[in-house]
């Protein structure tokens, strides 16, 4: 099992990464970095907003979980405070006193997140479900100005494997189960979830299905909203119990509305998800495509007329030459083209011939196969966060942002989210390198990731909030989603409503006033207030 | 194109069946069918409720469209007033008066059915989108009484093929076009939906979005749900265009929320659904497996382990006895173990790979091939309804319903099921027969698709309800959702409100209202007002 996330940046800190003399000298002479802003040097440097929860409602959500699972100390109240994007760890180096929760609550059962939400609701306490504390979207992050304080509901002790439905290939797991402790538990039992996104050592079940997740082998397995089949949630107002078959005609989906609510509309207390027998076989062939455009083409072939792979991804000229689909391998770059992965799982000869099929279509396309890039691919493709840690303390401003769209936008739509991060960084003196990969494909259409880096600015959080205010309007003015798999959160509100007009977001909003009437879950995720 | 939907019951007139003497004899001696219930001999025999819509109303509504497209003569309002259940088919033999739409207006664009429904909301007279009116459930027969007039929209000229994006295999469509159309259109491009339901010859694009429709080869080509990537739907409070991707993190899946509203929201008037290429090969084996729960094992493994053929049906002993699986061969079965149909379209190479390797699978269940029962399925796929039209005019009292469990639960939900209906009917004095087919599958679970017959009593509607009371109730109690593609209509809300719980139908409430403050589509469709 990973060690607890680092409060101060991602992961495990044993396994932190040095950058090479090379990449530091790259980020000085490429990009003009000049002034580290490495973060504290312990938690206790940090200054939190003094708590203001009253005494009396403490004491009392205190007994709903028992002391033991109640804490208001320092360091309790730091790691529960921010998610994991870079704004998020801009603010922990800032120095400036962060907002934080009052309280955090461990509950052990449904019924101490009901009796929790009765009494935030009761007091007008701000409720904000938590699960492995990865967004990267502010999603943990509340507006909880107006309300008589700020209690996070940790659902780590909500992680039981309740039950593993061998016939129907249903588990039905607590939501604070991180990815490899479930995994851990299935797969002692011969199944596998196949839910890989790159937070996957440390985000929650929960988490995935909040925030409708989809994980790097999503071609193969489904993403983690197709994967859910009934949801358990606590909610204010009541209880839901959804979800009674795979697919029905029952109305409307109503497991649709919480998958994606981000924690503002109910606590899921259960979940049960598809799962798979352990693959016998895993194979990550890299492909080295002739280009971008190329590259894309291959891939629909592939998503439209199959076969397709488990994992299918490809990298762009910029990223492919960076060597990004490695990160270790960051400044060795000196490949040409664009890097695909082609990964496969499953039974022996169904992967062996799925592979042949799928070899057929990327050499079709003027695709070499890179053996040595698919297995470095499986190696680091956890460790892109690690690698955003060292440039923050090197003094360079990194981030990633996706979106989604269909085939035959795609061209638009990169051409367009590059340009706004280009001009708009350039502008503001500190041009960015960027790179981008599809990280996922559909029948219909792809998702575009992007990687962005540049110089950071005397104020790195006011540069890239900057950044990705034009870069949320060229997503929408060029037919994108504002996220295909980061969620909304805070920092993403403005464009879903946007997205969605004001009819949809009153949707929103009404949905919310039945299950949560005091706006006390969350708020200002998803919506604004 | 087929022709205009019988007044009295399914399909064109010309094609409906006689049964053979053979099935007469068995409905008397088997269940003791003695009564002849003919369908009136003409539409004018009809009595109607009279119309009661203010005439200034009338009139502005007429405007909107045009007096070409307004239409409140007997033979419209009696075409409009009811669907295609065997209750319908009832009613219109009962001799009762029929409560009927005051107007029927067809509408030619979306800006008309704003228009449409403003004056509607204003006046509060109810509205019911209407398309191709084949609903099994009361799906077009709305609470009216309260209002002040009924009117219907007929959605048939919206029935454009807007736009087909071939790059990303998407077809922009008008709700009111009918499945042949809608396959001719794009077929003569060389694309396909693949969404062929018992209803297809009649039922519209929207109706299949509305209901949440899946068809007979929806295990290759995806439930309609699934193929519908985006809506434009028109409320009264104002337009939603809902749908930038195939899928996304972009917040809750608002689409999941028009899809199954049959009416209730909003109505649809364009919608963008996933095309493919027109197969090149189709090919429908049937199979002869020993006994059901063999058949299920054998469905079960292609579903969860491949390869999935594209149509995957199996009947119990009983409906292969009758021999349903064909329906003129009805009365010669006698045949034994249980018919399954495995049907593969696509592109040869690939269709021939799948065909063996799901042969294999069959075999292994102890299958034998049966090519003819295939082509007979094939030759038959759209008679069923016809069929129980002529067995109501003979005197039996027939009807289908379905449900849909996860695998486990399928043989306790076949036993409730079958049980209710049997001792609903048996104590009622008419003893019924019951078949029964796996319709659907999916990696978790399967649909269940009954069929019942016995002699109708004194008062056939009465004897049904009854009957579908009980059948619900035993669906509910044993694990089952209470429609898996029929939808919820009228004859379904209670049961769907105990399937939610109180706060599910509280959300389906709040989003009624926000999209539909007056409340005026579709009123007691879906939720009781």
């Amino acid at each position: 099992m990973p060690a607890e996330l680092s409060w101060s940046g991602w992961g495990d800190p044993a396994q932190s990464s040095d950058l090479p003399a090379a990449v530091l000298e790259l980020l000085r002479t490429g990009l003009g970095v000049t002034r580290a802003t490495p973060a504290p040097a312990a938690i206790e440097e940090l200054t939190l907003h003094a708590p203001r929860l009253p005494a009396a409602v403490a004491r009392r959500l205190s007994a709903t979980v028992g002391a033991a699972h109640a804490g208001d100390d320092h360091a309790t109240r730091a790691r529960h405070a921010l998610g994991r994007s870079t704004l998020d760890l801009l603010a922990l180096r800032a120095g400036a006193p962060l907002p934080a929760p009052d309280l955090v609550l461990t509950p052990g059962s449904h019924a101490e997140v009901m009796a929790i939400l009765e009494i935030c609701s009761d007091g007008r306490v701000a409720v904000v479900p938590f699960g492995g504390g990865t967004s990267v979207v502010g999603g943990v992050s509340p507006d909880a100005a107006g309300f008589a304080g700020w209690v996070v509901l940790d659902l780590a002790r909500l992680d039981a494997l309740h039950e593993l439905d061998t016939e129907s290939r249903l588990a039905r797991l607590g939501p604070g189960l991180r990815g490899p402790d479930a995994e851990a538990q299935l797969g002692a039992r011969g199944y596998t979830i196949g839910h890989f996104p790159q937070s996957f050592e440390y985000a929650s079940l929960g988490g995935f299905a909040a925030a409708r997740s989809s994980g790097q082998a999503s071609a193969g397995y489904g993403r983690f909203d197709d994967l859910v089949v009934a949801l358990r949630v606590a909610a204010p107002a009541g209880e839901l119990a959804l979800g009674r078959a795979p697919k029905s005609a029952a109305g409307p989906d109503l497991r649709q509305l919480v998958l994606g609510s981000e924690g503002a509309f109910g606590v899921i207390t259960e979940l049960t998800v598809q799962v798979r027998p352990v693959p016998e076989l895993r194979i990550y062939d890299g492909w080295r495509l002739p280009d971008f455009a190329a590259g894309c083409a291959a891939l629909r072939r592939l998503a439209q007329d199959g076969p397709v792979p488990t994992v299918l991804r490809l990298s762009d000229e910029a990223e492919t030459a960076v060597g990004l689909a490695g990160p270790n391998a960051i400044g060795s770059g000196t490949a040409t083209g664009c890097l695909a992965i082609a990964g496969y799982e499953g039974a022996g000869e169904e992967v062996r011939a799925r592979r042949a099929g799928a070899a057929a279509v990327l050499q079709d396309a003027g695709g070499r196969i890179d053996p040595e890039a698919g297995a470095a691919w499986a190696r680091e493709r956890y460790r892109g966060p690690y690698l955003r840690d060292a440039l923050l303390d090197a003094g360079a401003l990194v981030e990633t942002l996706e979106t989604v769209t269909f085939w035959r936008a795609v061209p638009e739509l990169y051409a367009a989210v590059t340009a706004a991060l280009r001009d708009t960084l350039t502008a503001a003196g500190t041009p960015p390198i960027i790179l981008c990969h599809v990280s996922h494909v559909y029948r219909a259409g792809a998702s575009l990731y992007f990687t962005v880096a540049c110089a950071q600015a005397q104020d790195p959080a006011a540069q890239w909030r900057a950044a990705k205010r034009m870069t949320g309007a060229a997503i929408l003015a060029h037919g994108g989603s504002i996220s295909h798999h980061h969620g909304i959160g805070r920092d993403h509100r403005d464009e879903l409503a946007r997205e969605l007009g004001d009819l949809g977001v009153e949707l929103l909003r009404s949905v919310k006033r039945t299950l949560d009437p005091s706006g006390i879950l969350n708020p200002g995720i998803l919506i604004a207030q």
